[in-house]
């Protein structure tokens, strides 16, 4: 039976994507050889690697605005830590809208100050802060585009002097944004553009070299820079899969293609949660990611029979994340609208059924 | 045609295992999804991260011995940082034999004293020292066991009670050693475990929290410990490819299977380069890696030739390192004796046409 899965990521990514992945486990480029045991030195890899830094770089607008892009690994939680070792010197500002908003303001402070100048803990993160100012001496301004545990998202970015740092890892790719306003995006692969193992980062080179202390080698961003993401082995397949996503969204029509059916598949859901009485939206609607979808069955003695409704008609991943319980529906790039139906139709079954 | 795969790294794996990672991109499981595509905390994957480790405990045998076996992400490279991260709170002793170990000691430096405490630079590394002593009050020791660019290898390591650290990138589960003699034990999977993306990490517990600095989370391995490997998402299709090949490695008998065809297959090699007066060994004799076998052309006219013989009979990977020039035969786990003995038809075929 056809899956639909709306995993909170790692998720789903194009089938087409699936298929070429596979065939190049068993023969890359009809080398004879898998993806998995060239080296990362052969030609065939750097234009991999070349193809998905360009794809990049084009799809989120910023040729030629002295921006560039790396794979590097660790996921955010280690862009974390490198944003601090790489720009903090005094003092940050950070927005915090949710567990990894928190996760990052914990590694900053063991780089110098913090300054958290808005957060939404005071109602579980279901919303995100406005009016907030951000301190003019601050080294950079960090927050987080999309928060998928709590289903919120900025939808509008400050306008401010101070570098703005942004952890995109849930709806890079999602949505148009002026990206040239960001000195800093970063994201796991593993939502919009590939499988879990590599990670993006997207960095104007103007803003390194700011911080007096030394920085390992690995955790140096001028490193990868100088090396195109070549300094060590970078992790072949993870960014390969990428680059096969990115070449999918291209064709595709980019991210304002993209956006289009998310909007769609978004407002299709978030309409059922409004009308259906047996449910309700978790996130202040002002705030709705359309990435992540989080609602709650009012009446918890319907649990069963929705969730055996669900799992009858092939759905996965909608468990919502222990800190809000309830549903998430992960509705990332490539997941069909034909799936987000699918729940709809399950959602209105059970009206009829309870 | 059939390729004789003897790339460095990444490099060649079971074909076993090729196919059944091509078929879980496709469908993992019989769950009608992807590997790529399934949530890290599934109960499919969780079986999957806790075999690998298991497997890594086993094989090396060091079950009941206080150890933890980790994926992590960055390489070899990464743990150049963090084993000084969390171990050197005042001095550490280094091995240098090459390029990797070179590496580590610049790292280490950043944190604390690094004593060298010997070194095979002055023959461009194509030995291993011996008879060096340990300074009894050093944090640890840190060795590199194989020098996959220069074809050397550790055969005897000292006996010290100072704790031991090894980089095995290029030869672990590649023979038999006491393993519970180090301390730490760190390998990117991209030789004889898995394909580039995740790294191995074998370290005893009770060598953790001697150090006073504050270490940010993921690079503090007592994070991963307390988490299984799962404080963030890891490398889920590089941790899935590694445990296919650990399974395959436990049905050739385990380590001291593979170490038998591994000695035959680097003796008809070294055999060869020994007879044939037209090359000669990079490395010292006593010191000779079972892994990377270094050799050169005498008469660099025969260049072309050669390499024209090499193609021809489907051989991919043995250039050498641009650092020692001439040729690098890697003959890992997964390189089969087939590979080997066509090599060696090659070379004889050169001293015919010569």
């Amino acid at each position: 039976m056809k899956k639909h899965n709306f995993s909170a990521g790692p998720c789903i990514l194009p089938q087409s994507v699936f298929k070429e992945a596979s065939q190049a486990v068993l023969d890359f480029n009809n080398s004879g050889l898998s993806i998995l045991e060239i080296s990362h030195r052969s030609k065939d890899f750097v234009a991999v690697m070349d193809e998905a830094q360009a794809l990049v770089i084009d799809l989120l607008k910023l040729e030629g605005k002295g921006y560039k892009a790396l794979f590097l690994q660790g996921g955010a939680s280690t862009q974390f830590l490198m944003t601090a070792y790489n720009l903090l010197e005094n003092k940050a500002a950070y927005l915090n809208t949710g567990t990894w908003s928190s996760k990052a303001i914990k590694e900053a402070k063991m780089f110098g100050s913090v300054e958290e100048v808005a957060s939404s803990a005071d109602k579980n993160f279901n919303y995100i802060p406005k009016n907030y100012s951000i301190p003019a001496d601050a080294d950079y301004f960090h927050c987080t585009s999309n928060n998928t545990i709590f289903g919120t998202q900025i939808k509008e970015f400050p306008t401010t002097t101070t570098p703005l740092v942004c952890d995109m890892s849930s709806d890079i790719f999602s949505r148009e944004l002026d990206f040239s306003k960001f000195d800093i995006i970063y994201a796991g692969a593993q939502k919009n553009m590939g499988p879990a193992g590599t990670t993006l980062v997207v960095i104007k080179e103007d803003i390194l070299g700011k911080v007096s202390r030394q920085i390992p080698s690995m955790l140096d961003y001028k490193t990868h820079i100088s090396k195109d993401s070549m300094f060590n082995t970078p992790p072949v397949f993870a960014v390969y899969t990428s680059m096969l996503t990115l070449r999918w969204l291209k064709e595709k029509g980019g991210i304002a293609g993209i956006q289009k059916l998310n909007e769609e598949k978004a407002a299709l859901l978030y309409a059922e949660i409004d009308r259906n009485p047996l449910f309700e939206g978790f996130a202040a609607v002002e705030d709705r990611s359309i990435m992540n979808a989080t609602f709650n069955l009012k009446d918890e003695k319907l649990k069963d029979l929705f969730e055996d409704l669900v799992k009858a008609a092939g759905i996965n991943g909608i468990n919502g994340h222990r800190s809000v319980g309830g549903y998430r529906a992960s509705m990332y790039n490539a997941l069909p609208k034909e799936s987000v139906q699918t729940l709809i139709t399950v959602m209105k079954e059970l009206e009829t059924q309870a």
